[in-house]
C-alpha cells in the first residue's frame, strides 16, 4: 500500500475508530456470536489477488464488530479494566507507522531512551525510590516468568552457565498465595521448578498471604533438605484485589535469602495516588515488581512494566551478544534485549509517553479516584441491601458480590449466581465475570473502564437487582 | 482524550506517517545521535498537568525522528527486513483502536477466530500440510522458548506436573548449530538445560548443520548416560541465510526420538514462493516451526507464527484455567492463552489479515521475487569485481561480502572491513550490518525493505566501492 492510499484509508479508519469509541455504548457488551460463526464467514483460503482495502472496511461492521466483547464499553465490568486511552492509541499509531525495531540501542536510539525516560517517570509516579530500574514487557505473565528465572539463577549460582536447573542437587522451591494469579504458577512450572516444588501459602480471612505461614513453609523445606528460592506476593489479587502484606513478607524473604517478586499488575495503577501507597507498604524490600499500565492506567495493550533493583543480575541472566548486534557504543548504552526474553522490540514507550503527557499525572489521578469512588458507592449499596452481600474488602475498584436469597445454599446458590450473571451478560446491558471464592461462585464487579461514570454503575446495580430477582 | 480530539489528532498522525513513509529516503538511514542525547532533551519527571497532544506532535520531528534508524528506508540493508506494509499498519490501527483483549475465546470471539483463519491461510501459503496448527507469538525468541519448553516436557514425561526439570536424573541435551540464532541458545538456557547440555553441532563449508555430526553427538550423549531431547535446525541463518538440511536432520531426530524445532524466522517468508520450498525439504518431519511474517513478508512488528503438529501437547504444557476465565463454551473453542506464555492477547491477526487481503498472495510473491532478483544482481556484481568476494551462497536476499585488497589479512582486514561499513553507515547513504564469519568480520547486505528497488541496490553498490576505496 502506498502512502497516498494509506492517507486515504487511514483517515477512514481514524473516523471509524472515533465513531466506534463514541458509540461504544450502543453495542451489547458481550459478543453474542456462537463458536465458529466468525470463522464461517471468512474464506478458508487466502486471496490470490489483491482485494483492495475497501473490502476489508466492509467486513468490519459485518464480521468483526459482532464478534467482539467491547472492553472500551462504559458498562464493561468484566475481568479487569484494560483501558486504551485514545491519547495512548495515537502513541501506538506512531509506533506502528514508524516501524522501527529496537534490537539494540543503535538500531533506534530514541526507542531505548524514551523507554528509559518513561519507565522512570512511572517509577516516580508510583512512589518507588530511585533504586529501581524499569523496562517494558508484554504482559505480567512474561514479567513474572522473567522474575522467577532470575530468582532461579540467583539461588542456583547461575546454573544456566553450567549444568542448568537439572544439575541442582537440592530442589528449589517457590512460594505463592492461593489467590495469586494463574500466571504465577504457570511461570513456576515453565521455569522448571515443578508442581511438587510450588507451595501454596495459607491466607487469612481477607485472602492475603500469611507471613507466619510463609515462614513456617520455608523452614519446613529447609528442614527437608530443599532450597527455598522465591516468593511471589500480590498487591491486588485478580479475584478480590486482596493485598498480601508486602513488608512482612519481605522481612521473611530477607531472613531466609529468598527472592521477592511482587505482582501488582492491576493495583500498580493505584500507586499514582499517594493515599493508596500504604497498600504495598514495604515494597522497597522486594527484588522485582510487575505493574501493567495497560490495565487501569490506560496505556493501550500491551505495556507491562517490570522493575528490578539489580539490573545487572537481570542482564546477566538474559543477555546475548551475537556479532551482528554489537556496536562501538555498547558500553555507554542500555541494550534492552538483555532485559527480557524477546530480542525484537516495538517502540512501546511512545504510547506510555503520549498518555502521561496528554493526561498529566493529575488527570490520571482524577480518573482513578473517580473509579474508586464508584466502587465505594456500589459497595455501600450492596451492603445496605440484603440478601446481597459484599464478600471481600474493597480497597480499590473491584467489588465481589453475591445475592443470597434465604434458603439457597451450596450448589443451588452457585446455580443462582451463575444464572443471574449470565442473564446480564446475555442481555448485553453489562458484562460481569463470575469467579470462585472459598469454593463457591461469586461475581466480580470490576469498575474502571475509561468511559464508566457513576450513572453506568447505577444502571448496573439496577440491572443486577432485576436479574437476580431482588 | 475524547473521540473528537482523537479524530482531529488522528488525522494529523495519519498524514504525518504518510509523509514520513513517502519521504523516508530523505533521512540518513542510521541515526547519528550520541548516547544519552535523546534522553537529555526530555524532562526528568512526568508532567503534573496535561500538556495537550499538540506538544507531543511538536516533539516528533525535533526529538524522535533524529533518534531513529529508519527501518522503512529504501536503503536500509541492515539486520533483516522488518517491513510494516501500510495495509498491515492500518490493521494494527484497528486493533489498537478497538482495544479488545483475548484472554479467552469469549473475551472477544473474533480475535481468536480471525487468528485461527489467518494462521491457517499462512500455513497454506507456505506449503505446509494441514497437519499443522498455528498461533501468533510476539517474536521468534519467544516461539523458540515455547518449543524448547515443549520438548523438555515431552522428554521428561511432563516433569512440570511433578518434580520439575530439577528432578530429572539424566541430563536433557539440546543440539543447535553454531550458526543458529542467539535466541536459540538463550531459550535453552532459560528453559533450564544449562550451557553444559547445549551442543554446538559442526557445520559444513556453507554453514549448514551436518546431520552426520548431529547423529554422532546424540550417540555420544546417549553413551554417556544423558538424554538427548531436542534439535533446533535453521532455515535461513541470520549470518548468511544458510540452510540446515531439514529432511536429513528430521531423520536423525526421529531415529533418536528428539524434538525437531525449525527456526525459519526470516526465510519462512520465501516459502510463499513454490520455487523456494526445496530450501526446507523435509519440513513435515519437524515438530514445531517458527516463521516471522513481521520480517520480510511485511506484517507490522510484532507477529511471529508458531506452528506445531501436536497442539494438544502445547496446550498441556501451557494451559491454565482459573475460574474467572472459564466459560460454558470452553469445550467448543480454542483458548489461545494456552498456546503460549502470555495470558493477555492483542488482536494481532488483524494486521496479518489486512496485509494478505490487500496485497493478495500474488502481490506478496511479486515483491519477494523482486528482492531475490536484486540480491542475485548484487551477488553477480560482487563476484565480477575482485578483490570483492561473496562469502556464502545467496539462496535468498542476504549477500555476505568482503573487500579484500591484496596484502590485507587478519586483523588489518578486519579493520578495513569495519571501517568501510562504518563510513557508509555514518554517511547516512545506506545501512549495513557487519558480522563475524569464520572468525573474521564481513558485511551482510540484507535486501528486502519494502521501498527498496533495483536503483537503491545499484546506489548501494556504488557507495560500497567508493567507501572501500575500490
Amino acid at each position: 500500500m502506498d502512502p497516498e492510499e494509506f492517507r486515504r484509508f487511514g483517515h477512514q479508519i481514524v473516523d471509524w475508530i472515533a465513531d466506534y469509541r463514541a458509540r461504544a455504548a450502543q453495542h451489547p457488551v458481550m459478543s453474542r456470536v456462537e463458536p465458529g460463526s466468525v470463522r464461517a464467514q471468512l474464506p478458508a483460503s487466502p486471496p490470490q489477488t489483491p482485494e483492495g482495502f475497501a473490502a476489508i472496511l466492509d467486513d468490519l461492521d459485518r464480521v468483526v464488530v459482532p464478534g467482539l466483547s467491547h472492553w472500551q464499553h462504559p458498562r464493561f465490568f468484566g475481568y479487569f479494566p484494560s483501558n486504551g486511552d485514545l491519547s495512548s492509541v495515537l502513541g501506538d499509531y506512531l509506533s506502528t507507522g514508524l516501524g522501527v525495531i529496537g534490537l539494540s540501542w543503535q538500531s533506534s536510539p530514541a526507542l531505548t531512551e524514551i523507554e528509559e525516560v518513561t519507565t522512570d517517570w512511572v517509577r516516580q509516579m508510583i512512589g518507588l525510590s530511585d533504586a529501581w530500574s524499569g523496562v517494558i514487557q508484554d504482559t505480567a505473565s512474561t514479567s513474572t516468568l522473567v522474575a522467577l528465572l532470575c530468582a532461579r539463577e540467583r539461588a542456583s549460582g547461575y546454573s544456566l552457565a553450567h549444568g542448568g536447573l537439572q544439575a541442582e542437587e537440592k530442589a528449589l522451591v517457590v512460594y505463592v498465595s492461593a489467590h495469586g494469579h494463574s500466571s504465577v504458577g504457570k511461570a513456576a512450572l515453565l521455569a522448571g521448578f515443578g508442581r511438587d516444588n510450588v507451595r501454596t501459602v495459607a491466607h487469612d480471612a481477607v485472602y492475603a498471604m500469611r507471613p507466619d505461614a510463609l515462614d513456617e513453609a520455608i523452614r519446613a523445606d529447609f528442614d527437608a533438605g530443599r532450597k527455598p528460592c522465591a516468593v511471589v506476593a500480590t498487591t491486588g489479587t485478580t479475584g478480590t484485589t486482596a493485598l498480601d502484606p508486602v513488608g512482612a513478607i519481605a522481612a521473611v524473604a530477607r531472613r531466609h535469602g529468598l527472592w521477592l517478586h511482587v505482582d501488582a499488575a492491576l493495583a500498580g495503577s493505584a500507586m499514582i495516588l499517594p493515599e493508596c501507597r500504604h497498600l504495598w507498604d514495604g515494597i522497597e524490600g522486594a527484588d522485582s515488581l510487575v505493574f501493567n499500565p495497560h490495565k487501569w492506567l490506560g496505556v493501550a495493550f500491551d505495556c507491562s512494566l517490570y522493575y528490578v533493583r539489580d539490573p545487572q543480575h537481570l542482564v546477566r541472566v538474559m543477555s546475548t551478544n551475537p556479532s551482528y548486534l554489537r556496536s562501538a557504543v555498547d558500553e555507554k548504552v542500555k541494550n534492552l534485549r538483555d532485559w527480557g526474553i524477546p530480542l525484537g522490540r516495538r517502540f512501546r514507550a511512545l504510547k506510555l509517553w503520549c498518555l502521561i503527557r496528554e493526561q498529566g499525572v493529575s488527570g490520571l489521578q482524577a480518573r482513578l479516584r473517580r473509579d474508586i469512588g464508584n466502587a465505594r458507592w456500589l459497595e455501600a449499596q450492596v451492603r445496605a441491601t440484603p440478601p446481597w452481600r459484599v464478600l471481600a474488602p474493597v480497597p480499590l475498584q473491584t467489588v465481589c458480590v453475591r445475592h443470597e436469597p434465604p434458603g439457597l445454599e451450596g450448589d443451588a446458590l452457585d446455580r443462582h449466581t451463575l444464572a443471574w450473571a449470565e442473564r446480564i451478560n446475555r442481555s448485553g446491558a453489562a458484562y460481569l465475570t463470575p469467579a470462585t471464592l472459598d469454593g463457591r461462585w461469586m461475581v466480580r464487579v470490576s469498575i474502571g473502564a475509561l468511559p464508566t461514570e457513576r450513572a453506568d454503575v447505577e444502571a448496573l446495580w439496577a440491572v443486577m437487582r432485576r436479574e437476580a430477582g431482588a
